[in-house]
């Protein structure tokens, strides 16, 4: 399986994703720096890629303090610290990451611990936060296979895929478990997904490198693809999941979902629980970010649009619950009504 | 009004579309053979301005021809006729004007009518073409603009402007009616219309230029702004009408319909009796044209995606009539069922 990011020989060796699919360059890196500019410039993307990419930026930061005076140690990981905590400042999972190993050197500092016993400490848990991340996905992964069938075709949006987490992915792990470890021959289609076109450049790259064969589509070809009865599933990911079941993804999401309601096509949502909000009722107050016009207007450095219009960008859209045939997590398939089952698995995670 | 193409002083005037918007070269000339070109490239296109514009051609061909001998007049005129026929060889529309045209200049030699008064002739047909081209577009904007009320969010699809005809155009000849002859306050948003980008590239150019304000949208972000309730109307136009209603237009348009159904927003389908072909029942038995997969992995010239992968690139979708609340034609609004109605027209044309 296909590793977006791997702690090898005390480096950290990963793809960076700003340059695909023109170029596949595997940084190998021992300098927290270069992680800290990777995430900063999406050459680390992803939720849970970005929080594991952190961890790993700390473990760097620690071997490097090694050469430092003793006394020097642990103030040095404080900048360590500091440093790739200003990389997103939006990013939830890379502040999680960072408190996780935060709590190990601040405790190491307490007990007086010795540097060298520290940093193995560090690099113990980055290694284990990774681990975990592969767990989770490849439990999703498993868990949502069993819906799928040898044959099937396949419509997936944006890239909820390995380059997103550490490996598998969330949507396309569930294509990969399926096709990879099950052997059913699958047909998948992937929608570019503009404005950034994910799909085309992500989606495509790593369903390609696994050997699964991948049909490239505009996003306003689904429709008719579904029309022609070209697509068994709908499989995307989720950026949040509300207590309803409410989802927030990719702008594109939701009208796969009405298009897909139509053609009486399942329509799956793949995500960790780590996904889920409880604390948002409904999508209604998923917050949707509105990004610059200037990604509608561009492409690859050129213009595609006279001067003097306006364009609108949402990065996501929200998917009510209704539409939703089933969310698949790493503690189960779970079907309609949603809402206290999610809210019964957050609590008892 | 903002005229695409014009005859003006024995010269031709049009606008060169392939490269809009970059540039916005407006070409002055007497040579067919630059209308020749330009309809090979693109610089001419749209189903009824190809037709105009291959009239011209004949009329500046005829022009040229004045200055050979008298014996070499005819001649040259079927030289002029088979360099504007090889152009585009699918184009309905050039060989229905070539052949308007034909049927005068060959009247002529049998008559023996002298060069001058045939050349008179032949440019007046080719203005009379222009003309009733304009006529239908200006009668189909002010039927459509009843539908069209003060404040109105329209979306459109694609190019059905005034680009694709000699002035007004369908789809956005309704627009510029009811904004600019009954000063109607108009929010219109574009779909960018991938692969080809006619939307971005023509839509917002021509709206701009007429000071209608237009924001531009990524073809995935229809759905969440229908949801959102920021759509009035969505306003298309078509490519061929069964007789049934069904409609083929631009890949895309079918998932707008659906959209539009779900979401209880009127789909109107602007388009001249001509696109109505009664020879064809339903939208089953319209061809659909598959275009190159080059289209789909470039984006304004830069390839997108990875090497080694598949696309699939229809130019056109199927709507069925079902998801149309009407349609529109220089002979009236028609709404379902349609298919008496446009039996009626077609034979009463």
């Amino acid at each position: 399986m296909f590793k977006t990011i791997e702690w090898k020989k005390n480096r950290v060796i990963f793809i960076d994703q700003s340059q695909l699919p023109w170029e596949e360059n595997l940084i190998e890196t021992d300098d927290f720096r270069i992680i800290a500019n990777a995430i900063s410039t999406l050459g680390l993307r992803g939720a849970p890629l970005i929080g594991v990419g952190a961890a790993y930026g700390v473990a760097l930061g620690a071997q490097e303090a090694l050469n430092k005076l003793p006394s020097q140690y642990y103030p040095f990981l404080e900048i360590v610290d500091q440093t790739l905590r200003s990389t997103r400042p939006t990013a939830v999972n890379l502040f999680w990451a960072l408190d996780r190993m935060k709590e190990i050197w601040k405790d190491a500092e307490i007990q007086g611990m010795l540097p060298i016993d520290c940093t193995e400490r560090l690099i113990q848990e980055a290694i284990k936060i990774n681990e975990e991340d592969i767990q989770i996905n490849q439990s999703i992964a498993k868990q949502g296979s069993f819906l799928i069938k040898d044959q099937d075709a396949i419509l997936t949006h944006c890239n909820a895929g390995a380059l997103a987490c550490s490996a598998w992915g969330t949507a396309l792990g569930v294509i990969y478990w399926a096709a990879l470890q099950e052997g059913k021959k699958l047909t998948v289609y992937a929608d570019e997904t503009r404005p950034l076109l994910q799909g085309a450049r992500l989606t495509a790259f790593e369903l390609m490198k696994n050997h699964i064969p991948i049909t490239l589509i505009t996003d306003n070809m689904a429709g008719y693809l579904m029309a022609l009865r070209r697509v068994d599933k709908v499989i995307v990911g989720a950026d949040r999941i509300a207590t309803s079941g409410d989802i927030a993804n990719k702008i594109g999401t939701y009208p796969l979902a009405v298009l897909a309601t139509y053609h009486h096509i399942p329509f799956y949502v793949v995500a960790p629980l780590s996904t889920v909000d409880i604390h948002i009722a409904d999508g209604d107050n998923i917050p949707i970010e509105e990004r610059s016009p200037e990604e509608v207007f561009h492409f690859g450095g050129i213009r595609i649009a006279p001067q003097g219009i306006e364009a609108w960008n949402p990065a996501f859209d929200i998917t009510p619950h209704r539409l939703i045939s089933a969310i698949i997590t790493e503690k189960g398939i779970l079907y309609p009504p949603f809402s206290e089952k999610l809210t019964y698995l957050k609590q008892n995670k």
